[in-house]
């Protein structure tokens, strides 16, 4: 087993990673400079931008790209269009249902329902209710509302790099922008299941699990009440500790155990991602109290779902009236259909896992050759891939990760970085990504380190 | 003046307004009555349909819609569809953008820099940057915390029916919820300036004045730091009262002088709506420190913004990231820009004063003939029509108001009611709504009123 399962560099992922910065300017050219001190101008400086060039996209057709002086990339990171970037099936429902009507759920409309339906019918045979809202921020919002009120306790369990949105109320329960943001006072921040550092899957499960437990004891010592767990089963922003089904499954019964809701934030990993199941949770054998979903639902359109055990929902919905303008519109709705129903009919869950399989075979045969390459891990077309110090015991290679990320977008491949210490690849292209991709891919990453390393 | 110009009736609007409630089912086609629910069923407690007699809408065009069995509604309630229902202009700007490119605001767009600017040109000549979002909600959710950490402080006021969006901490300010939900500790609540029980715009601008020193005194009293005012200018769930322009002016004047953010949600006056100017705010020849924009602003595509005034956003923005994944993504911009250059080639802000003001005189017409009209009252395409008890000093036909919009209903028109009481019709039809549509409108209100009267 690895030292250093813990993290002390907090914030640092997201505040100073895969991010362009004012002293970059002067390497551009003027267009492109110009554009970026508008932009600045306009939109303010909490805005960032990916890259020390950035790019500027014009256009994109399932996993590729094209910036505006025509230069084409290989997507190796985008999941809003989670299909494909500009799906044909996606843009014909949404202009169809456009042209037709857009309102809002105070008026009847039997697509909602059908879609609640089929969304359904993806889940565990749970009696469970669907409400619909226009983001993933939005989704954990109210999820973390709905458990309050079921539990009526206030403490949350979440991950030491979980970011799971930009509300007041989900940023205080995003310990990623712990720098940055006040933290719940209530909130407990627990390490992920490092799979890497832990030398294994059960490891880290374990590990895990004792974190959950030591969590819920501290939460019940301080009189604290318990709410429950928020988690990602990807881990994405931790890191993508995917490992093997069924590795946290114990951590969630021991949530429910003590009374608490477990909430599957499914942003990341849902609708096919991870190939071995439909949800990520499922991998895991994990029956959710309430699963939260956004990018990948409307293949980049504004949607979003927040769906909870009836008997979860009950106490918040009941006498309390919830709207949401936009949430479950025709249109949105006619987006995230024609995504389910891509899905099934391109068999892309499928594609995830085999692909995904074949990408990290190939990406494992590279690092026979980089010793930087500490590690290869992922589920269907969700991968991590970890640079580390070559021949240190997994000390991060924060730098280089960094570095091969630039050379990757200046040889056509679009990737960044996750983990407290910006040394993770997150290789997360469209599900269109096709094993004709791979060896694209790999070469890029290949010539990438080895530039890197000079 | 007339008595009770604060209301006790708190979130009656809300909680027992327009809506479908089950003991309305047995009335209802076997149809009509088995997707309902299949609805509830689906999407659990907390979802409301408008209607003892929903309706389902299925086809939109302008200020007309249609529902299931071919029946034609004129719309007088929808500011989601805002120019019109299913506007060519924004249904084929989102078709061309969605099949070019649909991604997020870390790779750098032209764009969004453009109508960011194209923007701002509609605003006073301050210096205001944007960030976008993709609902009024999330778009007060973050003017709130921007507010608060440029005036380091907590407590905000707001009028006493106020709704202003759904997160956790937007709805502990939006007092029409108290009912149901907590407020914030150190929220205040004012009564809106209610223009007919006060007699004149004059009087109601100065009791609001009133308000909002008693409000800012005691929050200063108490220790709690004075954050702000954050109000819709056309005090939209209070009741409609837009006023003489320049109502508010002196209430914002003081919070300005008392070291308060003055926060215009301008989801419901903003894009033209009042026909006097583009924002509800600029009426009042009000300077926002922070403006929230959301329904108009993408014609139904969720979009929407929060500008503030650079001095205002700093030191939130500064040091912090804040990513929105959907905000500002191209197809939402695609969207904006479709929308603000309709308006202007539509000329849809005279069009709605000259249609407005024509409405509004054929309502009084009609109200010379009904003791139970107390009150027309708006600007541009937002009128307020207040039912009364007949011969009363201003006291609230709530039963009334109720019956009359489901007879509107069944005469085939669209509308709603706001205020405590739920007495007050709102009628809020698409910009699309047309002179040659006023007589309808006027006279399936004649008919309706004198049917609910029988």
């Amino acid at each position: 087993m690895l030292n250093n399962a813990s993290s002390s560099t907090g914030n640092a992922s997201i505040l100073e990673g895969n991010s362009f910065k004012s002293e970059d300017a002067a390497a551009l050219p003027a267009r492109e400079r110009a554009l970026i001190d508008r932009r600045r101008e306009r939109l303010g400086s909490a805005y960032r931008l990916f890259y020390r060039r950035p790019v500027e996209l014009v256009r994109g057709q399932g996993a590729h790209a094209w910036d505006a002086d025509g230069n084409e990339y290989l997507d190796l990171y985008n999941n809003v269009p989670s299909l494909g970037h500009a799906h044909p099936a996606v843009v014909e429902a949404v202009s169809r249902q456009m042209a037709q009507l857009n309102t809002h759920t105070r008026y009847l409309h039997s697509a909602i329902v059908d879609y609640a339906d089929d969304l359904t019918s993806t889940l565990p045979a749970e009696d469970y209710q669907t409400m619909f809202v226009c983001t993933g921020s939005e989704a954990n919002d109210l999820a973390l509302r709905v458990g309050r009120t079921f539990t009526g306790s206030q403490a949350w369990i979440a991950t030491s790099e979980a970011y799971h949105g930009n509300t007041a109320l989900v940023t205080a329960h995003s310990p990623s922008l712990a720098g940055a943001e006040a933290m719940d006072p209530a909130l407990r921040v627990i390490d992920p299941p490092d799979t890497f550092r832990h030398g294994s899957s059960a490891a880290a499960g374990h590990a895990f699990f004792e974190q959950v437990r030591r969590a819920i004891a501290d939460i019940e010592a301080s009189g604290d009440g318990f709410a429950g767990l928020i988690a990602d089963s990807s881990f994405s922003s931790d890191g993508v500790f995917t490992g093997e089904p069924g590795m946290i499954a114990a951590a969630v019964d021991l949530v429910h155990a003590h009374g608490g809701v477990f909430i599957a934030d499914e942003v990341q990993p849902g609708f096919a991602r991870t190939g071995e199941a439909f949800w990520g949770f499922a991998r895991h054998g994990i029956v959710p109290d309430i699963i939260t979903t956004g990018k990948p639902m409307g293949n980049g359109f504004p949607v979003a779902g927040m769906i909870a055990r009836r008997e979860v929902l009950e106490p918040f919905s009941s006498g309390r009236p919830y709207f949401n303008t936009f949430g479950g519109n025709p249109v949105a709705i006619a987006a995230a259909q024609a995504v389910l129903d891509t899905i099934r009919a391109e068999g892309l869950q499928a594609h995830a896992l085999e692909v995904g399989d074949q990408f990290r075979t190939s990406l494992r045969e590279l690092a026979s050759a980089h010793a930087s390459i500490g590690d290869v891990r992922g589920a269907g077309l969700y991968t991590g891939v970890e640079l580390v110090e070559a021949g240190s015991d997994g000390v991060p290679a924060t730098t280089l990760a960094l570095t091969v990320i630039e050379r990757l977008r200046d040889h056509g491949v679009l990737t960044s970085v996750c983990g407290p210490a910006n040394n993770i690849l997150k290789l997360r292209p469209p599900l269109a990504f096709a094993a004709a991709d791979i060896p694209r891919a790999v070469d890029a990453l290949d010539t990438a380190l080895r530039e890197a390393a000079d």
